[in-house]
Order: structure tokens, then sequence, then C-alpha cells
């Protein structure tokens, strides 16, 4: 089972290890997405490489393929892709709703037909444990119904206590050592939130995350949400904030006491081209790059800054190389692993706010785009 | 300038090392092709890490992006891509033959269209050389006329004949220091190879190649040419195969006094998801790896094999991820710098053709594919 330990706090703000069956985590953590069981162009090695300690992988998507019986069979998802270290898995809940045709959801589970072949599936609370329990999973999520923003609050209600529900039928489905979170619904409405929060407590579960934000509504709604939900959940167990990805959004949350984050913001934006760096965001293709010799960011120690300018970089995208998106994505791995770095030497430094509005004004000072 | 020694012979094969202005290439050697300025999918590091000492750029790719000038500025290819180590660029006329748009070749040059805009160029012996100098080669080719296989007598006799002429004009505009290698043209037609080569030879290059063969031809006839063209080059002079990627190809070569190879077949085979292994060519995406534990290759010590099933490769490239030809390629690069170091050190010990016997009657026992 997960042990959890505030270590210190900084106002709200808190620094904490999570101990997990495939290893220690610090917290706050940044968690890389690694949907079908590879963080996307990166190998496990640099993975960890970047100073990542857990990653998130996908039920729905290992579920579909290569099976999750398959992966026992290879002993677990860990060992299956060669990361010998924590792995959270996301229930489906999310993708069933984002990816799949939904065909039918009612309090047994959500019927949905594949996202590859078209075929029908059925995810129960009971499955979708027994799946994360095949993978092997350091933290497994429970089924969660996530309607996409904006939604009005009967759908939201209905989807709050649908996940209160089947949080239940997961915590009974389990066996005794896998560390289930529930996962916190209730869109934008904040006493829907506080409810959400209230039922999945009384499980007494080990961590809990707040799902269904992140999902375009404005940030102070966000901030708002999460400051009600985490005023609400157990101080002694780990809090998730489900795909916070800006910089922003993190350290907002953050402030407020969150511990977990995870987004496919730093790989699917190294993929198409846009890297983080303390000076803000880059767009590679621009053409004031072309004969640029610095690298993406002075401040960074990956491997793409140590040996690459982004006159190269730039190149690479143009031409369209394979190592181009590899780069940044490594690069943006590592940018996202020095954040969470930061703010966790800030908390422990009881400098957390001003440390936060540097690493802000410098990164908001010469973005080539805005959020 | 570059300094070549035979240090043994085998029968006719050599061991020998190359010295060039960014290092020591040790030879029979096999260059992976970078040819935009990445070798696709890998780090420099990686291409290192697998053994490579050098490897193969290309003149027309780079001249149309970023442009030689642009490369230049930036301090050369090595230092502009990440690679610290030599680099031969070939010179174009192969591609100018199989990827541009060829409008017109006379005895001043080939006219080609880019096939990237449409754009028209003309690549001269002057022009060639002069990007070659401008991205830093270690090694630059001479422009030569290469149609493809199959091709008339009088067809084969004309590019020969203009290859022989453009070589002459590159060597009267290259810079005292480049490293400027001919190429012999001829097609299948022995008389015609051997007249190439005797008019290369006149010129007192540094090296020679062999092009215009691994087009398609027979084995049979490619190992006749190479045999013919390579008795009539100078014994202390480097012997260049070009585009030769089969491992068969590859040590009948060798046994011919062939010192350097290159070819796109370990990273596009990577990319598409063939391994070559020890025991044959492996189909990665067939059903039979799907619950494999094993690696590609139990005799191979790269990356890949020291940590990855063969059942989670197959997931990788049934699922799309980028990952997969990534850790083929990285193998494959790895398996040709084995198989050179098998070839160089069983003619240091005198044991070519036994060592060659016992290689290929591994290799050829069990492909999933035929050539």
């Amino acid at each position: 089972m997960l042990q959890f330990h505030v270590e210190k706090t900084d106002s709200r703000a808190r620094l904490g290890t999570l101990q997990l069956p495939h290893g220690t985590v610090h917290t706050p953590c940044f968690m890389p997405v690694g949907t079908q069981g590879t963080v996307k162009t990166l190998t496990p090695e640099e993975v960890a490489g970047a100073g990542a300690e857990i990653i998130v992988c996908n039920t729905y998507h290992l579920y579909l393929r290569p099976g999750h019986k398959r992966v026992q069979a290879a002993g677990g998802l860990s060992r299956f892709m060669g990361w010998n270290r924590p792995i959270l898995t996301d229930s489906g809940g999310f993708q069933v709703y984002s990816l799949a045709a939904l065909t039918r959801v009612n309090d047994e589970g959500a019927e949905f037909q594949s996202h590859v072949d078209g075929s029908r599936h059925l995810f129960t609370p009971e499955l979708v444990v027994e799946i994360q329990e095949a993978l092997g999973s350091d933290i497994a999520m429970c089924l969660d119904e996530c309607p996409p923003y904006p939604v009005s609050r009967p759908v939201a209600e209905a989807a709050a206590a649908r996940t209160a529900l089947w949080a239940g039928g997961c915590e009974a489905a389990k066996q005794p050592d896998t560390n289930l979170f529930g996962i916190v619904q209730g869109a934008t409405f904040a006493d829907l939130r506080e409810q959400s929060a209230r039922a999945l407590v009384a499980l007494g579960l080990p961590g809990y995350a707040i799902g269904g934000l992140c999902l375009g509504e404005p940030s102070e709604v966000t901030y708002e949400m999460v400051e009600r939900v985490t005023a609400l959940l157990p101080v002694d167990r780990p809090r998730y904030l489900m795909g916070a990805g800006y910089p922003e959004d993190i350290i907002a949350a953050a402030r407020l006491g969150v511990d977990m984050f995870d987004c496919v913001l730093p790989t699917r934006n190294g993929r198409t081209g846009t890297a983080f760096t303390s000076c803000g965001r880059v767009v590679i293709r621009n053409a004031r790059h072309a004969d640029e010799p610095a690298p993406l960011d002075d401040a960074c120690d990956c491997y793409t800054c140590r040996t690459f300018s982004r006159a190269y970089l730039r190149h690479l995208f143009v031409v369209g190389e394979a190592l181009g998106p590899k780069l940044l994505t490594l690069h943006n791995v590592r940018f996202f692993q020095r954040l969470m770095l930061g703010i966790r030497t800030a908390i422990e430094q009881g400098r957390f706010e001003s440390w936060s509005s540097g690493f802000l004004s410098c990164y908001q000072s010469d973005s080539e785009t805005t959020r």
C-alpha cells in the first residue's frame, strides 16, 4: 500500500513523499503521460533521466491494445514497457467520453465502441479495477463519468452522483493491496464539487483526484473549484489535479495544496514544435530561429539544450525529421520536472510566493504564443 | 588530408584505418545514412553509442534545406548536427536522378527541379564541391551521373564518360585540403567499368567509390563488377561500394577488398518494422511475436535488446508509437556495426572465410523474409 507523508508546508502548499510499490515519488510531482505504454518518442531511460518518478498510462488504451491480460502475462506494465518505476493508470472514464463512441451509460457502467475497430465494450467499476490490477498499477483510479465542458447542472449532478456510486463499486471490487484513488466530479458547480468530495472522502480512500477541470473553463473557475475541494480533502492523503499542464495552473494549484499533476501538454506540444522555456513558449518553426545558435533554453540542462541550436531544431521540424519532435519532447519533459523541482525547493525553503512570482515574471515575459 | 593505412589483409579482404579531420575510422566500415543531417530517429549520441565512426549525409538535401551557407555559418555540418565525428557527403548526383525532376544534363552539369518546391537548380562539378566544402565534409564525392538500373550500353557509356569529365572538374575546383573521392560508373558493363576506373585513377584521388550498383541487378553481377574495378584501384586508397546494405553483399564485397559501405537499409527497415538479427530478419508486426518475452536478438548488446521484449516492440508498431521505429533503428544500426566488427576481427585473425560462412549459416537460417 502507499504511504504519504507531508514533510513541510508553506501556507497551503505541501512538500511530500509518496511511497509506492515501484518506488518513491517526491511531491508536488508532474507525471508525464504514456498513454499506450510509452511516453511518446522517449525511451524509459530518457523519461527517468529527465527526472520523472512516476508516469500515467491509460486503462482504456491498454485494455484495447495489447490487452491487459497480455500485459499481466508479461509481468505487468512496468516490466512490459521497461519502466521499472511507479505507474498511475487512469480508469478509462475520461477516454470513453473523449475518444470512443459512447453508446450507453447507466449505473452499471459505460458501454462504448472502440476507436480502433468499433467493437463494443462495457466498462464497469469492477472491470476497470480488474484491468488496472492486471496492469500492476501503483495507483488505480476509480471509474468516473466526466462530461465535456461546458455542461448543464443536471448533467453535472448526475455524473457526480454516478461517479460516487461507481467509486463504491470500485472500492468493493479491489484487492486489499490496490491503491485506489477517487475522482471528484461536479463540473464548475461549487456545491456539487463539495458534495462529490464529501461522498468520496466517506469511502476513506488513500488518495483523491479532482477530475473534470482544465477542460477549457476560465482559470479563475478552475482555481475556485480546486480551492473548494481541497478544503474538504483529508490533509494526510495525496491530491491529484487531473489534466493540469500549463505552468501557471500547476503553480496555482500547488499553492492550493495539490500534490500531483499530469498532462499531455509537454509531450504533445513537443511533437508539434512548441517548447516550454524559462522565458515562455517557443514555436521552433518560426523563421526567426533559422540562424539562431542559442539552445532552446539557456537555463536548461537537458540533452537537447546541451547539444543543439535552435537553428538545427528548426531544420529538423522544417524537413519533417522524427528527431525534432523527440528532442523537443525530451526538453519539455525535463522543463516540467525542473518546474516541479523549483516548486518543491521553494516550499522547502518557505518562499513559494516569491519563487512563483519570480518564475512567472520570466516565464510570461516573451512567449511567442499566448495561452 | 586523409591518411589511409591497410593494417592487415586476409586474401583480398583488408583491415585498415582511415584518419580524417574529425577522427579515425576503422575499416571495413559501415556508414549509417543521415540524409538531412540526422540519422533518422536517432540522436548523434545513440549513433556513436552504436559504434558508428562516420556517417553519410547528403549534398542535395542539405543544399535545398537548410542551405549549405546556413550550415557553414553554424560552424559546419558536424557541429550543426551535434555529431563531432567524420562525415562523408554524397555529391547529389544520385539524388538528382532518383528524387528530383531532372530537366537537363550536359557536360556543364545537371539541371533539376527541387522535390521540395519545384525550384530550378543546376549542379555543376564546381558547385557540388563548393557545397561540400561549406558543409565541412571529411570526404567529398565527385558529381556523378548515375542512371537507374537497368540501363542500355550507350547510356551507361555516356554516363561513365561524363562522370569522368566531371571528376576532373571537381578535382580542379576543390581546395587543397578537401578529400575528394571519385565514383566509378559503367553500370553492368565490365569494360565500361574498367575504363571508368582507369580514368579516375589517372586523377590520383585519395579514394574511390563504386557507384551505380546495388540498384536491383543480380548479386553475381554486382560482385563481378566490384571484382573488376577493385583489381584496378590502387591498393593504398580506400574503396567505397555505394549503397550496399544486405549483410551478404557487404561480406562479399569486403572479401573483394572493399573498405567502406553505406545504405539506408538498417534505418529504413527499422522504421518500417524489420529488424536484422544474427538469425536473419524479423518482421516485428508478425503475430507470432505478440507474447514473445525474448529480445529481438539474444546475441545483441544494444539498448533495445537489453531492455525490451519482442512483445513490447510489436505492441509499439501495432499502435503506431514513434518509439517502435526508433528502437528498431537503434538495433539495426548496432547490428551493422557489430557485423563490421565481426568482419574486422576475422580479417585481423586471418579467418575471414570461416567467420563469414559461420555468420551466414546462422543469418540465413530463419529469415521471415527473403531478400
